[in-house]
C-alpha cells in the first residue's frame, strides 16, 4: 500500500550554473522541480512509500521528469500526454548573491497537467492510500485541474485518507483574492494544513502572532493540524489541543529553492507514521536544513543525515 | 542604409552535450536559433548591413537572443512585449549518431511573436532597406503573423525592397495544403524564392528535374529569381534567362542544423551586392559547407574562410 | 509479476570525457556499468517488467548504483551490505581512438557482491518471474557467487522460469578451463544461451561456422535456443527445429561499450512476449546498434526508435 | 547622436574556473576586460546610447572582444590593425580566497592599442558626443596613445563634450611621479575626475578628509565635479558649491573585479542625463554592488535591477 | 641529497565538484590524496628537496599519482606492482556545506602498497637523506607495512636521519587501543612528533592543557620536539627546554582537507633548515592556511605566498 | 647522465573546447605546447633519460609549463626570468572540422626564451649529455637565441654530444631565406637531420625524390642520418650507406598538432639507444600515429603501446 500520494505539476527547471546570469550562460543546468514532487522524494527518502500522480508529454524531456523522480524511490502514476499541444511546462532559475537575488521566470502555460481530468486517475489511487499531498498551486494551474484538485481531495476524504495541503500562494498564477476563494473551498475536506505566515496573512486575512494564526484556523476550519512557516525563524503547529513551537537549524544560503518542500515531506514521514507533531516538526526542520545545501530543487538526503542533525552531531569529517 | 532585413522567430535552442541524451544530460547547452535570424548573421558576417525584426518576451531570456544577434553585428529592431503573457519560444535538439537521428522538440506555441502585428513594426524599416527576407515558417506561427508577413512584403514590393523567401516547410507547424494555400498568396510580392526540392514536390507540387522546377517556378510566378537546393546534391537556380547549378562542398556531419539558413546568407550576400547568381550560389554553397563545422545553428564564419574554401587552398594549419 | 530478473554485478565505471587520458585527466565521467544490469535497462524501456538482483554497499556509492537502474524503471532487488568490508566495484575506461583502442582497468575485487549467498535472494523472486538472466561474469565473480548462480538457475528451472544465460567471457576473471568447467555445469538449467563465437571456439572448444556452432550447441545441450555473435558481422540463432541469421544495422563506432548486453535486451524484449526468435534478433540488433551512438554503458532508447531503425526510416531530422 | 564615447584597451582576460590556481587547471574562463569599456557597457544597458573607441588585432581573438561588447549595445569604433606585429592584450586573473588574494599577471606590452594615432580617430565621433570618458590607464599604454590621449581631450573640450576621466592608478604600468606628471596635464580639459582616496594621496599627494581632497581638488582644477572612490566606505563628490555623500550597498566579496568601472557607469548614466550628482553617486554605487554578484568584468545588470536595489526591495524570491 | 623523505600511501580522490552529492554527479574531479605526500608536496614547493617512497600499481592510475606528484617537484621513488592483484587505493570525498558535513569513503582495502617490505626499499634512501616523515596512517595499512614502517624509522635512526611522525589517527583503519599499541612502539626512534590534541587524549591518554601535553611528551619519550595542534586554535610545541604557542591565521572553510599535512610540509620546510620551532610553527600555519582556500588536497603555494601571509600583506589586487 | 637534452621554447597554448570557434567560446582548454619539449616529454616516457633547456618568467605561467613538463619526468632546466618585461609565449589553437582547417593564432614575440645567452646554460649540461636536440624555430625567436644555438651545438659537438636538428620551418617567424641562411650555418654542427619534404624544398632548394633528398643532404653536409618526413606518407631516411623506408601507421585526425615532434622522439628513443636507423623510425611513426588520437601537444604514450602498435595487435578491448 502506498503511504503517501502527492499530485501536482513537475517541471523542467533550467538555471545558469554558479552565479552566472541567464541572458549570458552558454550552459543550463537541468533539474526537475515541483512543489509536490519534491515532497514525494523527500518522504520517500526518509521512509514512506510515495506516489506522485501527474500529467505529462510524452516526449524525452517529459521522461526526463518521472526518471529522476523514480531514481529517489517514488512510484510514477502518469496520465501520458499524446497530444500535439501538450507542453512541459518549465522555469527559468537564476541563482543571484546578495544584493542581487534570485530570478525565476515561468514558462509552464499550457503544460500538459492543465488537461488532466479525474477520469484520468486510477481508481484507488487516492482512495488507497494512508495520506494525499497537494498544495495551492495545483488548483491554481487552470480550471480543469482545480476541478480535479477538489474531486481528488473529496474523495480521499470520503474514503478516510489523510489529506495534506500546503497554501503556497504564487502571485504568478492569481490573486490573492482568488486563490482565498479557492482554497477556502477546498478546506473541508483537508485534514493537515501547511501555510507561510505571509501567506496566512495576505491570502487568508490571519494576522497577529503565528501561533495564534495557527490555533484560530485549526479551530474555525476544523483541521487535525495547522503547521505555520515562518523561514529562518522556524515553525509553530497547533491541533485542537495543543502548540508546538519548532526552531529552524542553521544551514547554508546556498540553495534555498524547495527547502519549504523539504520540510513538508520530512513533516509528513514522522507524522504519518508516528503520528507526533513535534517529531514531524523537527523532522522537517532538519530535512529542509539539509536541503539548502544541496543544488537542485530536491533534498538528496538520508534518514541518517537527519537524524545526525537533529542529534547535534557534528560536521566534522569522520575518516 | 540597411541591406537587408531578415523578419521571423529567434527560439533558444537547448542541447544536451556531444550525444547525451535529453532524457538524461544534467546540462543542456543553449544557443539561439532561427530560420532567419541565422540568414541575418551569415549575410552580416560576409559584409551586408542587416536588421532583424521580431517580438520577444522583455526578459533575460529574450534579451539573450538579442545580445547573441548583436553580438554578430545584426541590427535588432525588436518589439517588447512586456504582457504576462509573452513567452520565448524555445526548442529542444537532441545531436545523434548513426543510426540515431537528430530529435528535435519544438516548445514554441504562444510564443510572442505570435501576436506581432504589421502596426508595431517601425515605419520605413522594410521600405528603406535594400531586401527583405523572410521564410515559410513565420506565416504559419498565427494568423496575426501571416497578415503580418504579408503586409510587410507588400510594403516592400510597393517600395522596391527586393524581397526574398525561402519556402522552409515545417511539417510541426501545418499541412502541405495549408502552407501552399497561404504562400502561393503571397508570391505575387516575392522577388526570389528558395525551395527545397522536396518542399517544390510536396507544397507546391512541382516534381521532375530540379532545374526545370525552378525555371517553371521563375516563369510561373515571375520571380527574379528561384533557387531550389538539394542537400548534399548542391543547388541549381533559374532566372527568366539563365541556368546555374553548383555543387555542394565537402563537409562535416556534425552540426547540419542552420546550413540552409547559412546557404541564404551567403547567397545573399553575394546576389544583393553584385547581382550575380551564380557567385550567390558559390557563397551560399561554401557558407553552408563551413557552418557544418560550427556547433550551434549560426554560421560563425568570415569572408576569408568562405572565400579560401572557395578558391581551394588547403586545410593545412598555417604556422 | 516480473517479467525478467537479471543477476549479476554492477560497477561504478570512471571514465576521462573524450579521448582524454586516465593518467591526465582532471575529472572522469561516472555512469554504471553491469552487463545484467545492462539486460534490464534494455529490456525495461523495451517494454519488459524488469528486477535486478545484487547485492551492493550501503553507502551514496552503492545507492548511485541503484537510483540510476530505478531512473529506466527497473525494479531493484538489492541485498544491502552495512560490513565494513563490502566495496562497490569499480573499473576505469578510456576510450580511445585509432590506433589507440580502447582500454579497461577492473578495480572489482571484494565488492560487495562477491558475498551474496542464496539465502539473501527473496523467496519467490526467481521462481515467481518469467525468466532469469545472469551470464559468466556472475559466477567468475567469487566461489559464494558460483553457488549462489548455480541455486538459482536450479530454483527457476524447477519453477518454469525461463532461464538464459550469456556466456561473456572475461579474460581478467578466470582462465578458458575454468570457465567452461562452471558453465558447462549450469548448462543443464538454462533453456536460453547466447554465446560470442569467439566464446564458443575459446571456451567451450567449438570452431567452425557460426551456424553450425549454434546448432550444435542446442543439440547437445538441450537448449530452446543457441544465440552466437559476431559482432559487425551479426547474429545467428539455432533452435531445435530452424537456424536464423541476422545482420548488423550500421552504426557508429563511438560508444561501443554495452551494445552486446543491449543486443539481449532488445532480443529477449521480443522473445519473451512473442517466442519468435527472428523478432527477438532483430530487436536485438537495433538495439545494440542504437547503443552503440549513446555514451555510457546503459541503452537509453526507446521502442519506437528501435521499431523505426527496423522499419528503415530515415535518420532525417523531423521538424 | 552618442551620448558618451569611452576610450581604451580592452583585454582579454583568462581565470581559472572558482579558486582553481592558473599554475595547474585545465580550462580558464575567457572574458573581455577593459577599464573604460566595462564603463561603456554599464552606461549602456542603464540607458545612455555608448560607443568604445580602441585599436584591436584584425583576428578571431580580437573579433572576440568586439563582439561581447556589441551583445551588450555599446557601439564599436575600432581601428583595425591588420599588422603582423599588433597583439590581443590578455591578463591572467586568478581568484583567490581568505587568505590568499587574487593575482593579476599583465600581459598587455606591445598591444594593438600602443599604436593608435589620434590620424586613426573618425572625426566627429569625439566632438559629436555628449560626453568622453577615458582612464589613467590609456595615456600610460605607450607614448602614442598618451598623445592621443590628450589630443582627444582636448578636441572634446573644444568641442563642449562633457570629459570624464577616472584616474586608476596603475603600479606595473608606470610610477606614482610619471603618473601625476601626465595626468596633470590633462586636468585642464577635464571636467568630472573620479579618483581613489589612495591615488589622490599617492599620484596627486592630496591627504586628509575624502570631502575635503574632493573639494580641494574640484577648486585647484576647476573641475565641474570630482568623486572620490573610498570602496566598501562608500564614496563622497565635490562640486564648486556642494558636497555630497554617498554609502556602499551590502554586497558579496565573490567577484569585485570590475566594480570600480561599474560605478562609473551607473554614475554617468544618470550625471549625463539629469545633472544630478547625488542620484548619479546613488546609481553608480548600486551598479557597484550588483556587479559584485556578476562573474567576469562587466556588470551584466539592468535599470530595474539598480532601480529595487535603491528602493531597498527585497532579495525574496518573486513567483 | 634528498633533505626529505616521506613514506606512506597516496590515493585517488574522487569528488563530485562544487556541493554535488556522490549520490547523483555525473562527473567526479580527480585529485591525489594523501597525507605524507601531501607533505612532500609542500615541502618541495616551500624549498626543500623532497622524496616520496611508496608502492604504487603499474598502471595508468598509478602512473597518474607519480606524474602529479612530479608536477610539484617531488622525486618519486616508488616500488612499481605489476601483479593482478595490486590496486590503487581510492577515496570519495563529497564537500558539504552547513548543515551538511564533508563525507569521506575509503576504498583502499588491499592497496598497492599494504605489499610493500622493507627489501624493496633502495639502500640509502633513508640513511642519506637529512629527514624521513611518516604518519600513523601508514603502519595501520598492513602488517607488512607496519613492519616496514618500523625498519625504516630504526634504519634513520640509527643513520642519524631525523625522523618525523604525525600521529593522523584514523578510526576506519584501527582502534585507539590498536594504534596506541603500535606508535608507542615506534618511539623511540622518532625525533619529532605532531599529534592533534584529541588523538593526544584519545589514542595516547594526554589529557589537560595542550602545552603541558606537548611537555609531557617530549619528556617521556625524548623527543626534540613535540608539536600539538588544535585546529582554528592553533598549535603548540615544546622542546626539552622551551614552549612555543602559535595562532591560526583566518582562513577559508572552502577546502580544508589537507591543511594538516599542509602545517607539517610548512613546519619542516623551517624546521630542518634552521632549526627554528618557532619559524617552522609560523611557516606550518600560513601554509595550512593557504591550503584552505586551494581546491583538492595539497598546498599549491610558493614561499613568496607563505612570506606575504606571515608578514600581513594585504590581500588587495596588485594591478 | 642525461640521454638527450632539448632546446627550445614551450608556449601556453590555448583552444577551445571541441570544435568551438576562438571569437565565441566561453572557455579555452590549457596545454603547454613546444616542439622541443614535445620531444623531450616522447623520449623521456618511451625510456630516454631527458632535460629540456629553455628561460621561462618566473610566474604561475610559467611554472605551469615546468610542472606539465616535470610530470611527465623531464628534468627541467631553466632560467628564471625576473625582469618585469619577460613574458609567457602563448599561442591560440582553434581545432576545425571539414571544410574548416585548424587555425593558428602565435602570441610568442618578446618572450622570456628570446633573452637567453650562453652564458645562463648551466656548464657541462649539453657537454655531458650524449644528444642535445633543437629545432629551425629555436634560433628564429631572436638574434640572442640564434648565436646561443649556434653555440650550443658548437659545444655539443666539440665534446662528442650527438646533435639533432628538426628544420621545422615556421613562416611566420622568418623568410624562406632567412631561413636556409642560418640554418645552413648550424649544419656543420650537425650530426642528425630531421626535414619535412615541403622545407627541404622551400628552405633548403631541395626538390625530387625523397629518398634522394635525405641521400644528397647527408651526402652534401655530412651528417650521420639525414630523416625526410612526408605526413601520411610516411618517412624516408638515409645515411652514408643505407636508405630506408617507413610507412605511417592508420591514425585519426582528431589531435594532429604534435605528432612531427612524437615522430622525433620516437625516433631518437631508440636511435639513441640502440644505434639503428630503421628501429627508430617504426618508434617514431607508430608514436606520431598514437599521438594523433590524443588530445594537446604532448605524446602521453607508453612504450608497451608503442610496441603493441607495431606488433599489430588488435585494438579489441581487453577485459
Amino acid at each position: 500500500m502506498t503511504d503517501l500520494v502527492t499530485f501536482g505539476e513537475t517541471m523542467l527547471r533550467l538555471s545558469p550554473p554558479q552565479q552566472e546570469r541567464l541572458e549570458t550562460a552558454d550552459q543550463y543546468d537541468v533539474h526537475i522541480a515541483g512543489a509536490e514532487s519534491n515532497v514525494a522524494v523527500a518522504a520517500q527518502r526518509l521512509g514512506l512509500d510515495t506516489a506522485w500522480l501527474s500529467k505529462l508529454p510524452n516526449s524525452p524531456v517529459g521522461r526526463r521528469v518521472t526518471g529522476e523522480l523514480r531514481r529517489h524511490g517514488v512510484t510514477v502514476e502518469v496520465s501520458w500526454d499524446d497530444s500535439d499541444d501538450g507542453r512541459q511546462g518549465t522555469y527559468y532559475l537564476e541563482q543571484g548573491d546578495v544584493p542581487r537575488g534570485n530570478d525565476v521566470i515561468y514558462d509552464r502555460a499550457g503544460a500538459s497537467i492543465t488537461t488532466l481530468a479525474t477520469g484520468e486517475v486510477p481508481e484507488g489511487l487516492v482512495e488507497d492510500a494512508d495520506a494525499l499531498h497537494t498544495s495551492g498551486i495545483t488548483p491554481a494551474l487552470s480550471d480543469r485541474v482545480e476541478t480535479t484538485t477538489a474531486d481528488l481531495l473529496e474523495r480521499a476524504n470520503d474514503a478516510g485518507t489523510t489529506t495534506c495541503f500546503d497554501l503556497n500562494y504564487r502571485s504568478k498564477l492569481w490573486s490573492h483574492a482568488e486563490a482565498r476563494s479557492v482554497v477556502t473551498e477546498l478546506f473541508p475536506d483537508i485534514d493537515v494544513l501547511v501555510v507561510a505566515q505571509r501567506d496566512a496573512e495576505q491570502v487568508l486575512g490571519r494576522t497577529g502572532d503565528a501561533l495564534d494564526v495557527a490555533a484560530s484556523l485549526t479551530a474555525d476550519h476544523g483541521f487535525d493540524v495547522t503547521v505555520v512557516t515562518r523561514g529562518a525563524d522556524g515553525v509553530v503547529a497547533a491541533t485542537a489541543d495543543d502548540e508546538y513551537v519548532q526552531g529552524s537549524f542553521e544551514a547554508s544560503d546556498a540553495h534555498p529553492v524547495g527547502s519549504g518542500d523539504s520540510f513538508v515531506g520530512g513533516f509528513l514521514s514522522q507524522y504519518l507514521t508516528t503520528g507526533s507533531v513535534p517529531e514531524g516538526l523537527e523532522w522537517g526542520a532538519a530535512t529542509a536544513a539539509l536541503k539548502r545545501s544541496v543544488p537542485g530543487d530536491i533534498a538528496v538526503v538520508s534518514p541518517s543525515e537527519v537524524r545526525e542533525l537533529i542529534e547535534g552531531e557534528t560536521a566534522a569529517i569522520s575518516r
